[in-house]
């Protein structure tokens, strides 16, 4: 695996969902790279915070945009494990990413069921990265808090 | 004014706006009431906070459910001055707010500009409310940055 490939950076993300995944919560994680170096790392905490918008993504942008002292993100890429809601698809509109890179599709609940564009119309996106081991780690979650 | 009508709650999200008018922010407050009780108060802090995402709702959502112990405002009401985001539908989504009842509408960047429902089916929608202070106070915003 290539230092600084997709696939690297997804590496990185799916230990974030892995330490979600833990602590019982809906295992998603993201990092966020700019030039290069991962500047945020997040993981899911919905259950934790007791608060349904601490997905992985709203809270590695706000880690993100912290670190750089700036509101935007247009030199950052964000790699997430699972593909993101709608509000956190408004967020990386706001923060103007410049590229989106997602494992799993979320078939219930992905941005990309909306038919309008919801993403900043810079931001290129890859899809895909790894969604196999993404999607098993989301399988297992949801069948062990069932069993 | 009739105590508890919408009215005097959006009076109580427009003074959250003026505060945030007072700071340079964009001019947009919330309150979140429960039992007609407010339990949490937010506005704009986006340059404050140097974080794209620190709308009043996103804030407003996240002190409330912190305040109640629980993911869900399912028998809350947001009063925000300012038509959401398709950010904070998504938040407001998540936590199956019950009602909301916002002011002016965002012919730019409001939820409603996107064709499919982005709230929680059982979320009640008044619009509206004190739109014309709500209108007046963004107006008067963006004539003082441009001068």
């Amino acid at each position: 695996m290539d230092l600084y490939s997709d696939e690297y950076f997804m590496r990185e993300a799916l230990k974030e969902a892995a330490k979600a995944f833990a602590i019982d919560e809906v295992p998603v994680g993201a990092v966020v790279v700019c030039k290069n170096r991962i500047i945020a790392r997040a993981h899911n905490q919905t259950e934790k915070l007791t608060d349904a918008t601490a997905h992985a993504e709203m809270l590695a942008v706000t880690s993100a945009a912290n670190y750089l002292g700036s509101k935007y993100l247009s030199e950052c890429t964000l790699y997430v494990t699972l593909e993101p809601c709608v509000m956190c698809a408004g967020a990386l509109h706001w923060v103007q990413l410049q590229k989106l890179v997602f494992g799993a599709s979320d078939v219930q609940r992905g941005y990309s069921l909306v038919s309008s564009p919801l993403l900043h119309p810079k931001t290129e996106v890859v899809r895909g990265i790894q969604a196999d081991e993404s999607k098993k780690l989301i399988e297992d979650f949801f069948r062990r808090i069932r069993n």
